[in-house]
Formats: structure tokens, sequence, C-alpha cells
């Protein structure tokens, strides 16, 4: 990182003759692991202030879809039909999350799933108790549950499958309404505000102990005293070009999911005191790519090869592309496929190239002569047999691909007309090294009194791979548990 | 990392009484980054102590091939007939080492390479002015220079090809010939050194600076103050099980490229005091495949796919399959071409599974049937024209494969009886985030006052790739700029 930065140097609190404000659990960032740690810390009985950069709560959660990963037998999956449990649970996101998932951390979110769930409705979230039962990133209906890749192979030998993306009962993007209810509840159970301030530097005392943090405020610094704890919630890093390039180069020149303010401010003060970090240069990747054709079709790399089971969880098909393949990436579809997505599971997405001879449509997507047709009638070979022994994509969608066919250009964005764009985004999953408890560590392996984090602040769960709703999931439980340890509270010292 | 690792917090300099040994730059590693710095220190007057944990000299680098990757119009390569400039191998680097190699710091290394091969001349080294021109892992001669993969597609298209790999006029493993000369160079110059001295924290003092390290030698701590400064060369982490955990999994399980201390202290020392760190998820990896058989045959994966081209420099054909690819791996050549290999590069390679038809050998190989088949068809339907369309392999390795095949195992190991190995082994690539001199950058991005790194503890200018010879390229070119900047000489200081 350049000196163009701001300076995160941790400040002596000797240095800070009186401050400013004054609290027990300083939260700072208050998106859905700040919003967490906050309630638990003030229904614990501690005073709670919650720093918030941006004119008012939500953060990148409050736009995202507000998809939840829970399991393990919640209300909503007994009530359509599917019987979960924590061990199917943790098989599928240890295989979908890794390799190298954080097994410990995972083992505690698999477990606690239930009660989580049920927090949230505490909380005033409801769920339909409904389930959507097709490819989609994100469904066109209010119901409550949707499959996130645990009926895929190879993840349903691995694991009894069953759908768990839990969704909050809303049109369309539902991140607003879940971050309504958490902030709702963290400020009726004593959590106060600043907005529009911006934690810069933490302030330490002499013997290592994070003690609060300074902040800017209309360019103004203002200082805050933490007693028991400061929690640092302020997202992950995918804004700052300079930490993508140290650390996660592979999301330059992309797309950013998040609300523009994810530059990694909490994880370069963390870091500057002493904190150590892990996997940065872990990330999630979409493709903006249509499952709904994608399943009833091919994905294929610039070489025109298939290269995954196209039935996936989206976010694996699209890691699977961008990470591993060369591009550009094309969906291929005939028109018997395409003609069968249903209305509301087609986004807008028209073919770039339509061809009756698939050398044809090789040429014009530049592929040596027969790729495409050498792909196509391996894959139709075993289609007709009901088969797919290189990807084993799931036997209800196998069916040879029949003239004339068409190619669709991620690159063009769900509407179809983003000709800018590359056709990627994403946000980063690497941060700060926190036990289960959220107390950061330093690079001896010890916690730095005082100080604690959350949400994409840290690393959690995740290894090399990403499923949709665990970073909701995961901010918001191990928010909770770092409010608690934060507060003091004993019962999480477990 | 946990509390099972050596503390590594910082010492504050008002806590050491006295200190038992005093310099003016002090360098923490005596393999060939420290031999660099030292040499360079001591050349610019100031006193200079090496510390070497282990009983001697030499690192991983004495364990090492050898191989320096130089070039630019190096009398060896202007006495094998090759025209090079420091354009074309900025050019090579930039593409092999990529994507996101470090620019900077690669056209330094570049516009000096002709004056660095000088220094290693003048250190006493020499190289033959004769060519190896066959694809090897290493020359099993006493060749002088060799190609790294500068001719082979798409490097080819990217710059005008000439081999860069020189090679210290020695059979078989260079490394410890290279590491007598320098450390001879070095102490020559004036550096003293004490080894089996293993340093564990840095000593700072109250504005932040670096002033010296507490060391641990025989179990009894001793304490070493650097009036200038001191210079972290100790190496990568690849022999710390928790750091690759927590960094390159990647790594995990499979062989190390080391003289198995390369534990990340140096890194770890450094972050604990407030240094920054930079790619540390990158890593050098080695497929035990041999070049020779490879480029007369196909490396397909687990599915029968080819993904590269097999003449590409091995640590990128490795790289390519290791981290993009389902394994296991598979070298598949026709008895025409396996007896066509000359016998001083087979190195002991047999087939692991013989047969008359691909249908035979792609299910002793586990693959769906007809995935060979097909994958073959379309290499020989392209080879009898002299094309690879796909990879674009060279086409003086290009001929249809015939009948009988075999597949060879790199799991196997190159001698053939490997049985337990996974055919990987690598280091790391990632470290502390360094300027083009060495300084070592904190979280704000400024340099911490007395603290340089060079060698595998530092980020250096690989981006996701690596060829050999550039880790002791860069090692000895930004040892020796981070040595001449410790002792203050301000020829250093642009």
């Amino acid at each position: 990182m350049s000196g163009a930065l701001p300076p995160v140097d941790p400040v002596p609190a000797s240095s800070v003759a009186a401050f400013d404000h004054e609290c027990d659990v300083l939260v700072v960032g208050f998106g859905c692991a700040g919003a967490a740690a906050a309630f638990e810390a003030a229904t614990a009985g501690a005073e709670v202030l919650a720093l918030e950069r941006a004119g008012g709560p939500g953060g990148s959660s409050a736009m995202s879809a507000g998809e939840l990963y829970l399991g393990g037998g919640t209300a909503v999956q007994r009530a359509c039909g599917f019987d979960d449990d924590p061990d199917d649970m943790f098989a599928y996101l240890a295989a979908a999350l890794g390799p190298h998932a954080d097994e410990q951390k995972l083992r505690l979110y698999c477990d606690g799933s239930v009660e989580h769930f049920e927090w949230f409705r505490d909380r005033g979230l409801t769920f339909n108790e409904s389930l959507y039962d097709a490819p989609s990133w994100m469904p066109p209906t209010t119901d409550g549950l949707m499959w996130l890749g645990e009926n895929a192979w190879p993840y349903n030998t691995l694991a009894r499958p069953a759908p768990r993306g839990h969704r909050p009962a809303t049109e369309s993007f539902g991140g607003w309404l879940l971050m309504q209810r958490l902030v709702e509840a963290a400020e009726a159970a004593g959590t106060a505000r600043h907005t529009d301030t911006r934690a810069t530097n933490l302030v330490m005392d002499g013997d290592g102990r994070a003690v609060g943090v300074v902040a800017q405020r209309y360019g103004t610094p203002v200082t805050y005293r933490a007693r028991t704890g400061v929690v640092l919630t302020t997202g992950g890093f995918v804004d700052n070009e300079e930490m993508l390039a140290d650390h996660a180069p592979v999301l330059l020149g992309h797309g950013k999911v998040s609300d523009g303010l994810d530059d990694g401010g909490g994880i370069r003060m963390a870091a500057a005191a002493g904190a150590a970090t892990r996997r940065m240069s872990v990330v999630q990747i979409a493709l903006t790519a249509l499952p709904a054709m994608l399943v009833r079709g091919l994905l294929v790399n610039a070489l025109g090869r298939r290269f995954v089971n196209e039935d996936v969880y989206p976010g694996l098909f699209s890691a699977a592309a961008v990470r591993h393949q060369p591009g550009p990436y094309w969906a291929i579809i005939d028109e018997e496929g395409y003609e069968s997505i249903p209305a509301q599971d087609l986004w807008g997405v028209r073919p770039r190239y339509v061809a009756e001879t698939l050398a044809e449509l090789e040429e014009s997507l530049g592929m040596p002569a027969g790729a495409l047709e050498d792909t196509v009638a391996a894959y139709n070979h075993h289609a007709e047999r009901g088969e797919d022994p290189y990807f084993h994509k799931a036997a209800k969608w196998l069916r040879p691909l029949k003239p004339p066919f068409a190619a669709a250009d991620p690159r063009a964005g769900f509407g179809g007309n983003d000709q800018e764009g590359t056709g990627v985004a994403g946000f980063t999953l690497g941060g700060l090294h926190t036990t289960a408890d959220g107390a950061v560590l330093n690079h001896s392996g010890r916690p730095i009194p005082g100080l604690y984090a959350a949400g994409r602040t840290a690393a959690g769960i995740h290894g090399e791979g990403y499923v949709s709703g665990t970073s909701l999931g995961e901010g918001t439980f191990f928010g909770r548990r770092a409010g608690r340890a934060a507060a003091g509270d004993g019962k999480a010292a477990g």
C-alpha cells in the first residue's frame, strides 16, 4: 500500500488527553456483523456504541440479496419437507467452501444454525415456508427457501441434499429488510449510533490492549474509548485497489460487490497494531452467466471445452471459470433449450451469436475449428444415455443439443446490454485471523486484548470456495459471538 | 498461527540493558540474499555481521540447482550466438511471472542484469559458454546456458526468444558452488558470521526504528544491536505448516523445496513489528513430470484433457496442472516417442501403464470411456498438419501418436519408485512488502526505519507465475540493493 492511503498507525492511549466519547463495547461498522455484535453486547448489559462511516447503517449487507445459509433442520426446511441435520450441512459446506475450509468455525456454525435461524425470527424476520425449485442466482419470488448447490455432484454424494438458502419474505434483494430488522433490534437493546464517522486508527494502551479508536467526522478527529472491547466489522477490501493488488489481484479490473466503502480500513488498522491476517487471496466471484440457461446447455471456456457440471451452485461454476480456465467463457445452448427457459428465469439474457452449425458458431467465437463440434459430440453421445461421465450434471438436464445453436456472452451482463463489462464481479473473503469468539490474534498466535472482529473484516469459514448466504450467515453468527465476548459475557468464553 | 510457534513480539530497546554484540548492518540469514546484502554492505564500508541458524551458511540456496535467470545480453548469451536485450527479457518475465508481476522491480532487475552477471563473475563464478538445447528441469551437463521457456508459445510471440538460464560450471546441483563463492566474497569484504544463531524477535526503539534482534544460540538468548540497519533474509515459509494453512494451503501435503528451515520466522518477526506483507498465497510448484517425455507426448488431467502446451517451462506446466486442473495428471506417450528420448534426459522415468489401445489405457487410468481417444484423435488430426491450434506446442514436437501407448505417473517421482509421493513440491514466493531497495513497508505504506528484507522473506518480482533462476536471481539482485541501502550508501537511494 502506498502513502496515498490514510495512515493507520495505532495511536498510544497516552497521547489522548481526554476521549470525546466513551462506552463499554465500541462496534466499528454497522453492517450485519456489527448489528449482530451490538445486539448481543447490549443484551448482555454492555453500553454499546456503533460507528458507521456512511450516513446510515446497513453497509454492503443492506445492498445484498439477503440470503442466509442456514440449516440443520430449520422450521422452514421442515415445513418444506426436508429432513436436514448439522452433519449433512457441515459435510456440504466443508466441500463446497473448500478445499481448506475452517472446520472449527464451520462446526460451530452448523451446530448452531437452527438456533441462529430462530434468532432471526425473534428479531422479526419472516421466511415463507415454500421452496423455489429451479437453478437461479436469485429467485424472482418470495419463496423462503432455495437450493444453493446441495443437490449437485459431487456434493450430493458427500451429504444428504437439503436446500439451505433462507430468504427473508420480500421480493428481489432482501438485504435491506434484514438490516432494518437487525438495526432495530440492536438499537432497541440499547445500542447508540454515530453515523458519518469513519474510524481511522486504533488506540492502544501501554500493555498492548485496544482501548478505543480515533475517527474522522466531517473532517474533524473524534476519539472513542471502549472500556471492554473494540469490535471491527468494517467489511472487506474489494474497494481498495492497492490491497487487491497486494493480496487478491484476481479481482482487479472486475466489478465489485459492495457498497463502495469496503476499503479494508478495519483490516489495516488492526494489522498495523500487530494483528495477523489469514487467506487474504480468497475471493467470492460471480460470473454473469445464467444458471437456467447453463443447466439446459453448456458452459465452455475460450477453447470450447466444458470444465464443470453446469448445475452446481453458480458461485462455484463462476470460480471454476474465472480462476482456472482461459476466457472468455460462453453459454452454449440450442433453440429447444432456450425456448424452454421460463420467462421469469431468463433475466433478459439473449444470445450474442446464433448459427445453424457448430462450425459456424465456433468460428464466430474465435475457437479452433472442431472445438465446439468435439465438445457437443461427446456431450450428446453421453446425454442420449442420460449420462455425463465427465462432470455429472443431473440426468434431468441431459438432452442432446440440436441445431440451431446459440452462444450467450456473460460479459454482456444479465440485461444483455453491459457491453463494457467483464462479466465478473466479486468481493474479498480474507481478513483478520480470529478465534471462534472473534478475538483478533497477533503473529505469535495470542489474542490482542480488547480487540475483536467479525464479518468480512475477519477470515471466516471459507476455504477456496463460496456459497451465497455464508457471508450474511457467518457475519451475524460470529458477530453475535464477538459481541458477547467483547461485553465480557462468560457464556461466550467456551 | 497458534501459540505453539515461538513468540515473535518485538522487544523494546529500553528493555535491553546491554547488547551482547554490535555492528552497523545485521544480516539475518546467510543464504544467497544475505550473502549478497552482506557483501555490498561490507564493501560500502559498514561493519557487517551475518547470523545463520544452521551450522554453516548456505540455506536453501546452497541446496538448489544454482540456476540464475539473467539476460539482456550477457557474455554467455553472446558467445552462444544470442542477441538479447533488457526489453525482451522484461517482456518475457512480465508474461511468464504474471499475471500481476511487479513491473517496477522487474524493470530494475532486467535493466541491471548484465551488470549483475558480471558481478557474479567478479565473485569468481564461471559459466561455460555453451547451450543445453533440450527441454529439461536441469541439464545433466555443465553447459552454462539453458532455455527456460522463452521459445514456447505464447511467450515467443511477446518477446524475441533468448535462453536466459545461467548455470555455474559444475555438474548437477550448482547451488553449493554459488553459495561458496558468495560467502567467500562476503567474508573477504569483512562480514563476520555467527552460526547456530536463530533470530527470534526484532528489537525496536521508542521511535519505531528496528535497532537489532534477540536471537537464540544453543538455548541462550543473545542480543544484537545494528547501528544502521537490520536485513532480514531468512527465506520463505514452506516449512511452517500453520503459515501454509493460513496463506498458501495449496502446498499443504506436498513436498517442500527448502533446507527444512524456511519457517517464515523473518516474515513473522517483521509483521509483528507492523510490517505489511504481499502476495502471501503465491507459490512455486514443480510437478515431477518429465519435460523430455511431455514434449514428445501429452500432459493430461484426470479427465484425459490437455490444458497447456507441453513445451512451456516446466514450472508453468506444473502450475497449470496443480493449481487449475483436476488430478491426477498423466504423461501420455507412444512407443516411438518414448524410444526417441535421449537416455540422459530420461531420468529413470518408466511408464506405469502400457496398452495397445487408448480404450485400454483410459480404463487403466480411471478416465471416462472415450476421453483419451477423443484427446488423441484431435491432437493427431492437427499434428498431421504440423499444427496445435489449442495450445501451440512447437511444430518440431508435433507427430501423430501411434500404438502402443503408455502413461507415466508424476506421483512415482523421477526415479520411478516414489510410491508415496504426490508428485508435487514447491516453495513460497510471498513475503514482506518492500521497496526496490529492500526497505520494509508498514500498513500505512511507509518504510519501517532500519528494517530491510530480500530473498524469499520479501515479495519480489513474481505475480502468479514462476521461472527457475528468478529466486537466486532476484534474491542476490535485491539483496545487494538492500545491503547498500542498509549501509547507508547514498548510491542506492534512487
